[in-house]
């Protein structure tokens, strides 16, 4: 791809950054999926339309263009973020095995306008019980069963 | 909350992850989110079901109970997964505001049974040029501009 096809996507994912400063839907946060030079899904974060805190551009942008290839993974698209994402996006992007990622202003830019963003990498970075999240952990051979059931579906070894 | 209140709550959990197994909808993953003792969400992954890979099982949930509540966070919630969260599920909780969490299977157990957690928590911690995930930075100055508009809008200083 060209640096000025590149250039026309990023653009394309800040302006739905700025689109959502005026329209209220959602934090300072656009993204854009591309596949094959064509834009598969465009939009901002739409937390506060949809009354959801994971749908950040990136989330909802896969969200968006999995539903229009009816596939659960995006395969040969690229992404461009307007920001860098947070942990949750940047994971949800893996799940979602997505080829390239773009991203212009940084987490820390992120953090500076009031989110979370470098807190965030650093908690996930913690084992559990060093996080600032009260988590308890139980019932761990209860819940062996879904997996070694899932296994046999599968056919999938002790690995 | 009383311990058996709290059995009651994973067990609902796992067996979200084993009617999955059944129906197909997602992987062998369930989560129940509780206010007060009352159950707000109980779902399942439903990756399939939805053409949604961030449909993970506490994602789900989050958005179910989060609409239900009419509400962008969920203070006072609790969630119960049936296996510890990936590092996008554990940052939607984080955003979600949830007060605490229990987890049941490790994320080792969900790797062993051919699920990418484990790999995910350390791609996380990496430096983007680190990543497997092709990722270029650029047109860092021109998204600097949402930013802007939004402290201006929300009155916040350069913090």
């Amino acid at each position: 791809m060209s640096d000025k096809e590149q250039i026309k996507f990023m653009n394309m994912a800040i302006e739905k950054a700025s689109e959502n400063v005026k329209t209220g839907k959602g934090g300072p946060f656009g993204a854009v999926i591309v596949k094959n030079g064509k834009v598969i899904a465009a939009t901002g974060n739409t937390v506060f339309e949809t009354y959801d805190p994971t749908a950040h551009a990136e989330v909802a942008a896969i969200r968006l263009a999995c539903n229009e290839l009816k596939s659960v993974t995006l395969e040969g698209c690229e992404i461009y973020a307007s920001c860098e994402p947070c942990p949750m996006c940047l994971s949800a992007i893996y799940w979602a095995k997505i080829d390239k990622l773009y991203y212009a202003a940084t987490k820390e830019d992120a953090s500076a306008a009031g989110f979370d963003d470098t807190f965030l990498y650093k908690e996930i970075a913690l084992n559990p019980g060093k996080r600032s999240l009260n988590t308890q952990h139980f019932m761990h051979q209860e819940a062996l069963v879904s997996f070694e059931e899932w296994k046999r579906k599968l056919n999938i070894d002790d690995i």
